[in-house]
């Protein structure tokens, strides 16, 4: 998991730790710093992590973090190295231990740390609009131009030749060479999602980023939502066009088209060469192979393999879908 | 019905609204005159209502008004004290007056009297970003921010600790405590109603208000139109992903979740905790029961009970989709 | 065709041409001068033009271009008086010529000739917001509004009683008289046309404008693309919702409604008095005729006649979609 932009608060003691996730009974030996949250794989000697489900078991005992928060079901399954830390809900917990350590991925609040760009040192290397707005930790490649009214928040890389339209707003993003966002995108904000709770619901962070590769042009009015614990991927020379809706995790492989309108819902994996007529949905969670194409108005709700063609609601077999609608 | 924002610029005499409804033929004592229109129970003497379907019978008895616009069939069921405008299209004899006695709710034009905030009394209490515009008759409570270039255009109030994002245009809604706006949002404008007529459409106007509750989050690029002669609201801790649109008159219930690019259309009524998948659709004046599940793509175009789970288009029992989709 | 904005950089010697395309085998009269690129039937002597498939036989006949490029397969389809040109791919052919006659119409970097409205000619005949930005080639007729941070790009034509929202950005457009175009529209960008090319996609110019005829209201966020030969066109008194996308080339007969979020996929015909509900989508180079309705949520991919209600995914005659689906 690559986290490039949002600064780590930590570390934090683990008492401090057990405290904010109320877990009052448990004891544990007062000294111990941790300096970061990660994943099972990444996670090292130091490190605090978390286990919530069976099929991540193999990882689980193998894992080099100092804590784990899990379950009672899974404890048993963790590396004798590692401290379970026990809760009712493991995401939840995660959550509120990640918002520790990166309080800045959890709201989007406006950057108000941003200056007009004509007081900025891209004064003379980039060619722009009115209006223009920079935040810190910015960097913007050669022959880049910048639209009138574009708010470039912090932690945004534009590599060269990009042209970036009016009424934009980018943050937290790796934008690649050679690409084009048009009009009144959004990119980088934070995904949909957060935990319902009854009368205030409980927001997770986000600490990914979005990564549009060489090549991509990005449509108006556009939206890509940045990564909850990993990154949103628009692979290489993928195009997406006007109003189409990219949630948080999601990836998309290179030589993609994704006409009007398309949705994809958070956490679901493209691969190359995929075709998605305008309006299509695909759900959250699933995986689209290669070369795949999907019609117009599908509503995709299961993996669909390579080299498939498939249409209607729930998407099917192409020639099923033609046959069934005789 | 609550009107907390258009003028009225009544009273006007009876017979100037005679006028202006073309009834040529129609005799009035000349001297009433007329405070406000209203629907058949909350008018009180010296208003005009309106009756145009049976289904209002009992009320078009008991109404208080003192004319009421209805047709050559119904007018025998309205109460003795009321006298009857008969017309041949109640609404758009309705649209007339209600323009007559709201103008400025017919048209959406910019609203040219707005401030930089930094000129306003807000310049110290609010956190703000460049280019920040603010209207008359807008009021923000406490730790509130509002991001670079977005509008808050006349007639709208703020309440504590709320975030609106950038690009943001506002009018004619209330914002309750801890809502967060995301950037390119448009809320409060006149909803999609018309009569339509070959050549030129017949606008009706909008004197309703967009009230959003405590806790809740409006995702980018969404639009949440204002009602025509009642509210639109979005209830306590509901949140709404990117790229949804709430017509006019919609009533959502607290604590549900609409996900990416849904839509709903004109004076549905959603209970609470429902939640809503990608892209699904609800057609206009339906009722959607509490703990209602509607699946992502699904079109759901009758009223759906309480504690239901659907999917489809049209949406029916998930059971059944499942069934029929094996 | 009407190609009233971009700059046509020729006349280019055919030797010339022929380069671009790579054909070093074709042997041609070096002295003959090219005017421009047109279609089979606009072209005259001296002009370029093109023959892809079998359908435009007849018009290929008559052609007076003295240019035509074709394939192998088609050639003797050709007026004896045009001298064909052998490719292996019409389309990416035709696209390179016409980028070399029109550069301007290939890619939509932002305007950076805009000046402020109180800097031009507009002053004091047009009523405007803050920050709104006029680019070179703008007509504004009387009694028109533009709202703040609204960007009327190159090549903009605005006639009488027009008002315009904030946030909008336009060009290459056509906007005709009492036109509502409402917050955050995006028109007259290029459309999402191009050839699929592994790593590297081939953008094909898009010369047409997006016209606009009297009487029109375009909602919140919307996107019309204009078009690539031929214009993108809103007919008289029609009406589009919030979050609509018209694609490139899309022509809508006058006194239509379409609903929010509906999607119009790029070269398909719309007759008059077309009424299409929420979200529904409608394929690419379909033909849908006079008086026909669509009910929300549908997928049309195919041609409807005229009077016809249609409603489903594929699209059905509306009464065996409610049949199929009691």
């Amino acid at each position: 998991m690559v986290n490039p932009f949002f600064k780590n608060h930590g570390p934090f003691k683990i008492v401090e730790l057990i405290k904010i996730l109320k877990l009052s009974d448990l004891k544990i030996d007062n000294d111990l710093e941790i300096s970061d949250i990660k994943d099972l794989y990444s996670s090292k000697k130091g490190d605090i992590t978390f286990f919530h489900s069976k099929k991540y078991k193999d990882l689980a005992q193998k894992t080099k973090a100092s804590f784990c928060i899990t379950t009672e079901n899974l404890k048993d399954d963790i590396s004798k190295n590692c401290i379970p830390i026990i809760v009712s809900n493991v995401l939840v917990s995660i959550s509120i231990i990640t918002s520790k350590f990166y309080p800045d991925s959890l709201l989007d609040n406006f950057d108000d740390k941003v200056d007009l760009i004509n007081e900025t040192k891209f004064k003379h290397s980039v060619k722009f609009g009115k209006n223009v707005l920079i935040g810190s930790n910015v960097s913007i490649g050669k022959n880049c131009s910048i639209g009138h009214n574009t708010i470039i928040e912090k932690n945004v890389s534009i590599d060269d030749n990009c042209s970036i339209g009016s009424n934009v707003v980018i943050r937290n993003s790796i934008i690649k060479k050679n690409i084009r966002i048009l009009d009144n995108c959004i990119i980088g904000k934070h995904g949909f999602g957060f935990f319902p709770n009854k009368d205030k619901n409980i927001r997770y962070p986000h600490i990914g980023a979005v990564i549009i590769e060489d090549n991509c042009e990005i449509g108006c009015s556009a939206t890509i939502d940045r990564g909850s614990l990993s990154n949103t991927v628009i692979g290489e020379n993928t195009y997406l066009d006007n109003q189409v809706h990219i949630a948080h995790n999601v990836k998309i492989g290179k030589n993609s088209i994704l006409a009007g309108q398309v949705g994809i819902a958070g956490s679901s994996i493209l691969g190359e060469n995929v075709k998605i007529g305008g309006q299509a949905g695909i759900s959250g969670h699933l995986k689209i192979g290669n070369n795949v194409e999907i019609g117009g108005g599908s509503g995709v709700i299961k993996d669909i393999p390579d080299n498939s063609k498939v249409m209607g609601y729930p998407a099917k077999n192409f020639r099923d879908f033609l046959k069934d609608n005789r």
